[in-house]
């Protein structure tokens, strides 16, 4: 089963998070993650990583000292180990999935298109959970931010580069490590581009729980920014020949903190009362 | 005379660009400054450096170079210059000034309503021009930012420090270095405080032109950011009590380039026909 199935209308919950979520001391956001979990089986999936087997001692010690009892290590290192009985049985059960952060082409070129990919994409739609972190945050949109400099507006013929992600989050662009890095002109090239996309900019140790592709709420210490170019009036990128800078007007900037809801299908953001 | 005077119905024209303009190629920003100076006579203001006599000469070499006959040099080092005989003199018959970089706060300290500052601006109000880069940018606001951490979204109680500024650019809040230093999530912050104010955020080697306050065009490389709240539907700096993170609705963003215009008045950004 591919995203595109119209089998495939999610049902499950994403747990979206800006990269460097607390290890430490409230953990806010990995105790999301464990809630998610309950009495399932959470497969920590570090495909993005050069070191994977050190990431997933990481987070395995962490979520079982949030009382997470059934932590899977799915073990993938080359292509030919996304079809592997091995890694088909890792996810046999298994309730949640967490992509852990390096660089997100590692991870859709190992598992795009793959039985294991098919499985994971099974496991969301049936109500699973799929969570991400920096890179396997981003991975989750459709189309995904792969690079782009951050410290430079945006340039049509420039430095964004996007790529297919893995589609978990449809209509969304998702980038992470966001006030930090600076990277809001690189979300609004590609918002600009096609406002069918909204834009999701989450900082670090920051987090949307999104439910059922219909709304998501904020968790975590930063902001989170929804970039809505439905209303824009005019943006330059097809019309323009050069490698000058985006011009982009009217778009629609809400930037979310803790408690914070969005609704997807009407694109508003509420506060609900006594936050 | 002080910016609130009734008298003083800004009719100058302001260059505000937002640091390392370029000084060796194209040098498009310079050259703007050179065609607003003409014939006139330009003083160069280096107050906000440590170093005043390296900024003096760097700039009084370019600006030479670009065909200014009449460059001269506003030395002041502490407050008392601020009413000297020499810097009135120096202020004589001066048709445009020049704030250059380094540390805003060292600008208003040292000039901040002393005669000098009062001459500086009859020279504006008379229709002269006032040129700001990088922190001689942020002075021109009414209220000027001084600091905040960029790489974090803005906290309510927190690291974003604002102070009086010169009071050339009104109702407007500018930041410089702006996608360089990914400054959007402060500059949100402000005018999620007071919708009332323009957040303008200018990339480095860009620069808008503001016509008797009226209007702006953008010239240089990169972009240029219109933070507009006035149609924000909520945020929280006031109700809320802790170090937690703004939440701000509906800020409408623009994003400029070269050759883009915006009405101050009407608050809407134009893409000239041809462009």
């Amino acid at each position: 089963m591919r995203p595109g199935d119209p089998r495939m209308r999610p049902t499950g919950t994403l747990l979206i998070i800006g990269g460097h979520e607390d290890k430490e001391n409230e953990r806010i956001i990995l105790r999301e993650l464990a809630r998610l979990v309950g009495g399932g089986k959470l497969v920590i999936a570090p495909l993005a990583s050069e070191s994977p087997e050190e990431v997933w001692e990481e987070y395995e010690t962490l979520m079982r000292g949030l009382g997470v009892r059934h932590v899977h290590h799915l073990r993938i290192e080359a292509r030919e180990d996304g079809r592997s009985v091995r890694a088909m049985k890792t996810l046999e059960g298994a309730t949640a999935i967490f992509f852990t952060g390096g660089d997100q082409m590692r991870i859709t070129s190992l598992v795009g298109d793959t039985p294991v990919f098919s499985r994971i994409y099974e496991i969301f739609v049936n109500g699973g959970t799929i969570a991400g972190t920096s890179a396997g945050a981003s991975v989750l949109s459709e189309t995904m931010m792969v690079g782009g400099e951050s410290g430079e507006s945006h340039r049509i013929k420039g430095a964004l580069r996007l790529a297919p992600g893995l589609g978990f989050a449809r209509d969304m662009v998702i980038d992470q490590h966001f006030a930090e890095r600076g990277r809001i002109n690189r979300l609004l090239g590609v918002v600009g581009q096609n406002p069918r996309v909204l834009g999701i900019g989450i900082d670090e140790n920051t987090a949307v729980v999104v439910e059922a592709g219909k709304s998501f709420r904020v968790i975590g210490a930063g902001g989170v920014y929804v970039l809505d170019a439905s209303g824009v009036t005019s943006s330059n990128p097809a019309e323009e020949p050069g490698d000058r800078p985006l011009s982009v007007f009217d778009v629609k900037v809400h930037l979310l903190a803790e408690g914070d809801t969005f609704d997807l299908e009407k694109r508003r953001p509420d506060r609900p009362a006594g936050k």
